[in-house]
């Protein structure tokens, strides 16, 4: 079975358990030899998407319980195998939801690490420069470039650690993994969003006809 | 006394308490009929500032104790007369100094709000929107709108908390009267940085001759 999973920046397939990624560019070029199982948040391709042959968009076949208007199906994938916890996607944003008794209580939106980044080499050249990954949080920094970097990595954490509260975490996407280590106990699994399409398909078999 | 505090992207002058901003364009046609004492963090200005006639640096007259690499003159100015709180100035970037005994702590740098905004609508046109300056900080978001609101002020939010314990909020800058707002006992001097440059000048009174 061949899963797709399409964002604004790339598109991550999962086929036969093997992982692998496309830029936009690369993704558009792509010639499937097999049926596509595909979720799309990309709304440049909404169009191209439904001319392609043997790709199928399960968007409409996830049952989830949520009062949220509009909610990407991204997140709704990333979700969807979750009965409790906080489930963090790191991309290039960084979404953050909440779910109980599988019930989405809602959610909310940071910029991605790499845009964090971007958006201060726009605000000044001085501000342009890597993050320190070694951070420590629990000290005032003393230059610009540890500056940046505890004011975006203490601010997530602060933010995860609020909405938290007793719940498990969940991450997944890029930058999950980095962001995982900050907390003593939490789940990095890179393929939620694909566990989500795989238990959409599981319940309707039909799909596989 | 005519008094001017160069950012990124305006410059703002103090003349005889009267206060008017100019865009750096508006800031280069600018011609003075008395003598201006600045500070400027605008790198691109600094050869500029140097030939223009009575324009006066006040950056080298501060005696400021830090051990904080390369800390921009404004900061040093918006903490300048503080003995002890934290100092928010929210402009293009939000920058965030903790001083204790007049003596510097550290500090670090968010995205200024309009920031925030640019960033996500380059993120994804989905992302492009105006943000919820109503939002509560107390339940979880259930639209876009409300998502991104949530991660950006609630974010800042938690930040100011958990790095003030004690200390007095001292806001200032485009944004700073919005932000103290979401605290009970905060202060907002949209001439913080202005203090902080007469400060200086009667120290050197020499600068007036």
């Amino acid at each position: 079975m061949l899963l797709c999973d399409i964002g604004n920046s790339s598109a991550s397939f999962l086929h036969h358990n093997k992982y692998f990624c496309l830029s936009i560019e690369k993704f558009l070029e792509f010639k499937n030899e097999e049926k596509v199982y595909y979720i799309n948040v990309n709304e440049r391709l909404k169009e191209h998407l439904k001319l392609k042959k043997d790709f199928i968009n399960l968007e409409p076949y996830f049952a989830f319980d949520t009062i949220y208007q509009g909610l990407g199906v991204d997140r709704i994938a990333a979700c969807y195998t979750i009965n409790d916890g906080v489930v963090i996607d790191a991309g290039s944003a960084i979404t953050i939801d909440v779910v109980s008794n599988s019930i989405h209580l809602g959610g909310f939106i940071l910029p991605g690490i790499a845009n964090y980044r971007k958006i201060f080499s726009q605000i000044s050249p001085k501000l342009r420069c890597e993050l320190n990954t070694q951070i420590s949080l629990d000290a005032f920094p003393q230059r610009t470039m540890d500056a940046l970097s505890y004011g975006v990595f203490k601010g997530i954490y602060l933010l995860i650690k609020d909405t938290m509260q007793n719940k498990k975490l969940y991450f997944t996407g890029g930058d999950g993994k980095f962001l995982a280590n900050f907390f003593n106990y939490a789940i990095y699994d890179k393929l939620l969003i694909f566990r989500g399409m795989k238990k959409v398909i599981e319940q309707n078999p039909n799909l596989l006809l």
